[in-house]
């Protein structure tokens, strides 16, 4: 069999992806705010059940833009995700990006309570002192664990990125954290993952500074 | 509405999420080889579509497990996939993870030719002389450049995980691997991801050793 490549220069890739994807999404209308995060999640995964699937509240992409620009730092729950996330775009604003799923003290109290290290290193992100985005692609304790936080009043996040991948408790975490009055961006459903949460932080910075370099 | 969790331990979370993932696939006959990477992929991105995408050369498994357990080293196009990958297990067998995607020698190697730095990361890593699996999660140009390497007899990997996600030249990129003669994991299609290459690197090694502390 003969395959034919498509000729299309190295800096052009992401643009005629991105209009294939319009393409192929018909006419359909997304919400301004939200259009370029849905395509970006498309992007990522080839897999267009993300039009259907993204959540957001009332003007969460216009709040979190504003909290990036004010120096939120974002709290993952993987190395992956935090390996994805432009960091150089965000440092731009004053923010960093963590992850404590590693670290020898959330190991520590994971073991200690019986609970996962993805609830532990929450517990950790919330005794920080500066403004939050969380980006959750993989542990649904680590939601459930926000939603605890939240309705104690013990954590104000400026949004929670709620896109875990799974099976078991997964669908139910998302629901959760949509029942809370913090801006979401959540993936509801079973799908989700590190890259979708990379890919959502990634959006927001490039509706900032569209600039990759 | 009442959200109502699962109760199920944190140590449990994984073979109960197997247990639903096995369910769903109903009386579905697997490769014994190839179903715990399908599975895994399942597990990584919830979608059951790589129970029909997932493609695998001859004895591609047994042949990678070899590799492994000889000392090969991994390379991938994106840090996220290197991120992924457990280092600790590879490490076992002296294998190391590598991507030369941020490296000043590719950057300028991609410039000068008018190349994307993948293509130039692969250049880099066919001129290594150790024992080599390719997982590539992102860039088709990668793969392409895979494919003309083998083809010209200038590189002869372990195997090459081929699952470059989107919509320029990702099919074709992977038609091309499955045309060569060297061991390959290839998920046929527009799907893949950083996630699913490291996720199938992370297969394999727990195939050898399941032990993920």
């Amino acid at each position: 069999m003969k395959i034919e490549l498509e000729n299309v220069k190295p800096r052009e890739i992401e643009s005629r992806s991105f209009e294939i994807i319009t393409e192929e999404l018909g006419g359909r209308a997304l919400g301004k705010d939200q259009e370029l995060i849905i395509k970006r999640c498309i992007h990522t995964s080839a897999d267009f059940d993300y039009a259907d699937n993204l959540c957001f509240s009332e003007d969460a992409v216009s709040k979190a833009v504003e909290a990036i620009k004010g120096g939120a730092c974002i709290v993952t729950d993987t190395q992956m995700a935090k390996s994805g996330i432009n960091k150089r775009a965000l440092a731009r604003y004053g923010g960093e990006v963590f992850c404590f799923m590693s670290d020898e003290d959330v190991a520590g109290a994971a073991k200690k309570n019986g609970t996962t290290r993805a609830t532990a290193s929450m517990e950790k992100a919330a005794a920080m002192d500066r403004p939050l985005i969380f980006a959750i692609g993989n542990a649904p304790t680590a939601l459930v664990r926000l939603y605890e936080l939240i309705e104690e009043g013990n954590l104000k996040p400026e949004l929670v990125i709620g896109v875990p991948v799974g099976f078991v408790n997964v669908v139910q975490s998302k629901e959760l954290i949509m029942q809370t009055d913090v801006p979401y961006i959540v993936a509801r459903g079973r799908k989700g993952g590190s890259n979708i949460a990379a890919c959502i932080v990634n959006a927001l910075l490039y509706m900032i500074h569209d600039n990759r370099e």
